[in-house]
């Protein structure tokens, strides 16, 4: 297993270090749907991404649900391993959106090298500022942008993720994606079928216009 | 100048690193209302509060703003020093609440030392954390609280900072603070009164019933 491909920092390492974790580290293979991180105590270690697609959600109270932010292959999980850091007061969820092949370095063994390697706390503070990025630019979206262009805006990165203009997506998991509820998505996306924009059918959003969702996006 | 105070992290360093920001570190007071950060490439460097009163927010395309957190006494301010870490990729803004006393760290010097320290370098993570928890905490109320509850959780807590029910705030002054206009801040803070929570008169929202504001905004 070829570690200095998925963790960038290898290579800054002591050989001890990369030791320790080369000895420690596990293979995984996660399936579509299953959730990796749960919140409060869950702390599984530091999660590389070999290939797939990850999604980390924030859940309220009442079960609603927002995208963060997704991860993709080579990206690398830090909030799996939350528990390494005191300062990280918040509860995040993050499942499987595809079969995904992770590698696991455990986070105690994390930890103790980020405490005697500057080079990989460094390195972990950029991952950190990566999300931090990636939140922030949810809440101008949120803050700024209205729902319309929100949605517009989802359904063209989807579509580029997926790499089709047929998307497999019931109008409530787009609601849960966008933090919102349900009939506010399908009142859009009526809006946008008669605006000719997509085709709507069962648990299908089909984009025939991806020009016109992208102006409206913008 | 006592640097452990402001700086826990300085009894780890080593004499050279505390030597360097010894030799370089700056004192100035800010008066109220100064930016002392304005995005893009402001990078005064790391940002020590002795005393005082500091505001991070994010400002639309329009001119909208919303407060991202506050920042007190002893606490330090990270984003003043974003040059630091390239995947910082967005915009805040910092502005003195009051007048506040601070020393700066340039980011050159502090960058330099996190590079080899990795005590310094998981500081910094740890900052980055609590900042990052700050933001959290807003998605959380922006996408799930309504709006009365984050007035009344606002005006709540400003009591709490300023130690007086009489707060000296406009009602746009509050919708900078919230991200959202004035008129729907004139329009809850109406109804507050007609509740009898608060009593309004120019440039002052008094607050006469604190505890059932605390209630609304659980």
């Amino acid at each position: 297993m070829n570690l200095s491909e998925y963790f960038p920092v290898w290579n800054k390492l002591t050989p001890e270090h990369q030791r320790l974790i080369a000895d420690s580290v596990m293979e995984r293979t996660v399936e579509k749907g299953a959730m990796i991180h749960r919140g409060g105590d869950d702390c599984a270690g530091l999660v590389l991404i070999k290939s797939g697609q990850l999604r980390a959600y924030m859940l309220s109270e009442e079960g609603r649900e927002v995208t963060l932010y997704r991860l993709f292959d080579y990206d690398i999980c830090l909030f799996t391993a939350s528990c390494i850091m005191s300062s990280i007061q918040f509860e995040i969820f993050i499942e499987a959106e595809k079969d995904t092949e992770i590698l696991v370095i455990p986070p105690y063994i994390y930890k103790n090298i980020m405490e005697q390697s500057a080079a990989c706390a460094n390195y972990t503070n950029e991952i950190m500022a990566t999300r931090f990025s990636d939140v922030m630019w949810l809440v101008e979206q949120v803050m700024w942008k209205s729902m319309d262009k929100r949605l517009a805006s989802f359904l063209v990165e989807e579509s580029r993720i997926e790499g089709t203009d047929k998307l497999a997506l019931t109008h409530e998991k787009i609601a849960n994606h966008m933090g919102t509820a349900r009939e506010v998505v399908t009142r859009m996306l009526k809006y946008f079928q008669s605006e000719e924009m997509v085709v709507l059918s069962r648990g299908y959003v089909e984009i025939t216009d991806a020009e016109a969702l992208e102006q409206l996006a913008e």
